[in-house]
């Protein structure tokens, strides 16, 4: 991300999610309720625990936003976490505060835990667990609702669905309730859709500078998503059967189907970019996994922490949401223009 | 790529490839067989055309290495195009000799050349194809085969091998010459496996630190590859059947599975890293499809250009340069270092 | 900077400043108290207006330390704005809020203002000053301060003075005296010095790993900076005069001299880091200049906001933290690790 | 340089010199007589020793350029170091080829001899020096060559001059002459203009958008360089003195002083951008200066390699080269486009 750069930061249990966007051109409307709106889909879901009733995330913007507009200097994007007040001591930052409370050592099976606890030197793992949480992904999501602002403005629309849960391909609620009562989890495979892109966006020239790459590292990168695919899956077609032929009509150039996926060369060709990612079913389980103690270094069960039976419907928004900040960093890039209203798609 | 950091650069019918990379730490033996050998790799596999035979790929290094070792100093990589004599003209970059020779303006569907024409404004498509050939891949095996004699040294070592040639999964030479009959393509699924790595490799802190979104870039980056996954697809698995238990054995931490495929948290795990991809079917076909000419505006057969009918095997030999570039990359950025046998993976 | 990166935010009289730091390794002792003397000595120095008063910073950090030891995770600081109470309407984010109070249009000379309306498109020049404001170093020198306490444990030391103010070279208070009671602003120049770093930090082996060139950003992009110079300047001394010769003296090679400022071929010689900068007179004048009211396009008198007559002391504490950031980059770069412990300078 | 990349390698006594640069846009001409130019003049001025004469540095264009223009795919510039013949054996990559011809030990003071043998931790100095070397700034000087064909496109001048040789301001070759008699050396200072350049390169909204930071990165990492101003040097100007006061003449802001050099704000104001630097005298002396063998780890005489008296005037051409590359970032950044026709300064 060259133009629409970012970091976030923040524990689970600490005061709050914080996010600096830098390099959003001046004169973008930025609407705080569309960001709720798109972290209450992130919370939103079936087959989601008790916690998202805790937290009803709201957005604060601290900087770069005035009357309404981008102002050109960085957006600061805040989210409290409600449970904090529980938490104050356990997440203090202060030496004093110090206490074994909340805090464990047996490594949860599909987690950061054991690696975490490895490479950062830590026997609590709550050091661990506390960032590489799915709720860092609620201030990602609301990065994601300011780049779709802007590519709103583009006139480029965002859809998702879910595309089977575990193998089923429909009657999904079934599906989470027959799992939930076993006391277990489960994934799924679901699709993100953004169209009326420009033809161009990335490019064939370097490596680093395919979209599919790009798109592939900010989608790989949500926790727990173990594929990532661009259009169809072409395992099993001819190149006959698997390429999208052109027509010329009325005078341009069209695609009647689209199994590339909207993606030829690296770059956008004008059909819709469609992505698809399978997340594999939440780590926290009730019954517990078989796993490691590494303080005594002995054999024991996986630490529980309150959990999901099902996130797929939320990881469609996160994906969405890295979507659109690679979309919008590639329109930036390709069009220039440090003004809103400058900036025009031909 | 941030200390690991190269550029390529070459035409397909130009004079050279060429490749710089910088941030290679003194002391490397570097040995140009070992970059010969992995660029016949790639230029062998059942289903190959012609060209194969004319270029019989060999590396030039000029810069960087000295008595058989690196230098600190940025390496230089030049592969020569064995057939630039024949295309001399065509590809010059004088003003004077243009020459509409070996131009073309009807787009070859699945490639680059409608996307790219418009992007970069040419209706000579010539333009466009000389770059996002997948000759471009043969530097970047070079540049891969100098980060696995880095590898090398710590002991991580690579395989991979084909899981798949269009719906068939095992007898690939039958399948290939069946399509090769047809004068189609066919594409298929691979793996890469790299073991010995430390643990702790990436980082859960950031979504721009997790290596499997790295390595997903790399991977899908490659032309012609639409799906990447990591470790085994969970698509199907309950979560108390897909994730790895550990266990404590001789005072140390194991997996008895790997369906992680080596990455948990987006880190290393210490077991064995496995990336999967589909490659799709080569699109340069010898029945053209229909298409569009972007200079007439009319719809007209696609351009042909000499082809193969199977490249998966080539293709497998990038996914594992690639690969090798970012853990090169990783271990450069965790352990530091400014010297060969002063990097130390405890 | 590739592994201590971060990104600053926040408007003048905005709520608050933010920064995240994203790369710090887990273990390193952050005390808040030490950011908060840092952000004092920033705001003393004689010289300084009212402002000064009503600010008194205090950081907050939200995220990436517990129990006063970082985690791994990125750090976040914020340092309220206490003028905020009072702008709040002027600064809201709501498009409903609009007002043209404290709005202004008459650049002043020296400021971003002309050319950030330029870029920004704005005429409301309240849009440019509030970020381009001085007051955005506070918080990076609450990062500075992070960097500080990290360089502590490896016992790099900081200290500075003031070389030089207007043309007077010492009883500078007296200098500040006469510009002040004359409604004018006087700059300076200064010196900030490193002392025990290692030998090798930067490199010769590219343009953009030199450690002059580095340095020499992080110090020109401090606002109001014109100069700046690595060690003795050299005009005017041939080269027998100006080079450091070396001895070997118990073993050790040393210089006797620092001519060089500490830095050879854009690296550390193991000589104290000198860095030397002038910093103009602040342009917010009492007696304001001409200057051209981008609304009515008409010559105009300067808009005049609250300022100091002399800010260099201030300066120099920005150019320290500035030179913190980049040199923990470097050490980090170079060592490596992921934990404090485990970093051993030789 | 976030969209005209480039990087360069080779050593100074090695086979070539190479750069490849990724991210010009297609259709900008170049023309490889301009870059020969260029590098004639890096060669050429006063005070300059006999290896000039060998060298006559000409330009290869291995790739990017087709037909006289740009095709959006990475520039490959080769300059051959025609002495290369007479050390082929002691630049050779093979290890059989090992020598200790032409190795040294003792540091030449001022050099990175020094600090580079104990980072890439070798005790032959060659292998710092051979890329250490002045000579690695051709290679430098082709790529901003390019960058100059480029910004001549938009109408953008670049000129420079000396403005000092020693403590010498005008007859500077009767300085040289008398410096060159007594065998020392001799630095000097020297600004370079451009002019034309568009309102608004650069950014003040984040401190490493700002363009003075990002020139005085590009200057300062220069050999030899130790002093970067931008326009006049404020010292000991009155803030009523220093700033250029604005007007409105013709419905347009114009300043009619220039003592910003041009930088407002870290941004362009419209005015021609000033940057002026201090070269430190040649290090490389006649009359060897006391060092440090070490290998032997005793006093010992500097090693002496064939040197200039005086090379500002080529310092000037780098310097050039350097800036023009960092400008056309900057223009790419705000302009956006694929394509040299379609990207318009307004």
């Amino acid at each position: 991300m060259e133009k629409f750069r970012f970091l976030t930061s923040g524990e689970s249990h600490g005061e709050c999610l914080t996010a600096i966007i830098e390099g959003i051109p001046s004169g973008f409307e930025i609407n705080p309720d569309f960001i709720n709106t798109e972290l209450k889909r992130r919370q939103s879901g079936y087959g989601r625990g008790a916690r998202m009733d805790i937290e009803c995330d709201t957005v604060e913007i601290k900087s770069g936003v005035r009357f309404g507009k981008t102002m050109g200097s960085p957006v600061t994007l805040v989210i409290k976490n409600k449970d904090y007040q529980n938490w104050q001591k356990v997440m203090s930052i202060k030496p004093e505060d110090f206490t074994e409370e909340k805090s464990f050592s047996t490594c949860r099976p599909g987690h950061a835990d054991f690696a975490g606890s490895v490479k950062y030197k830590t026997q609590d793992l709550r050091n661990i667990l506390e960032r590489s949480s799915a709720r860092q992904t609620a201030v990602e999501v609301a990065v994601g609702a300011v780049a779709k602002q802007i590519l709103n403005r583009f006139n480029i629309k965002c859809s998702s669905k879910i595309l089977q849960i575990g193998k089923v391909t429909e009657n999904f609620e079934n599906e989470i309730d027959r799992v939930k009562a076993q006391g277990d989890t489960i994934g799924g495979k679901f699709e993100v859709v953004y169209e009326n892109l420009p033809v161009g966006l990335g490019s064939h020239v370097h490596w680093d500078k395919k979209l599919d790459g790009k798109i592939a590292q900010a989608v790989m990168s949500i926790p727990a998503i173990k594929v990532v695919e661009i259009g169809e899956n072409p395992l099993g077609y001819a190149g006959s059967e698997y390429h999208d032929e052109m027509f010329v009509e009325n005078g341009k150039v069209i695609h009647k189907t689209n199994r590339a996926g909207g993606l030829e060369g690296g770059m956008t060709n004008g059909e819709p970019l469609v992505v698809k990612a399978v997340m594999k079913p939440i780590p926290t389980l009730i019954k517990p996994l078989n796993s490691a103690d590494i303080k005594t270094m002995t054999n024991s069960e996986a630490h529980f922490e309150r959990s999901d039976t099902c996130a797929v419907e939320a990881c469609t928004v996160v994906a969405e949401a890295r979507i659109a900040c690679v979309l919008v960093d590639e329109i930036l890039l390709k069009y220039g223009g440090d003004y809103a209203e400058d900036i025009i798609i031909p």
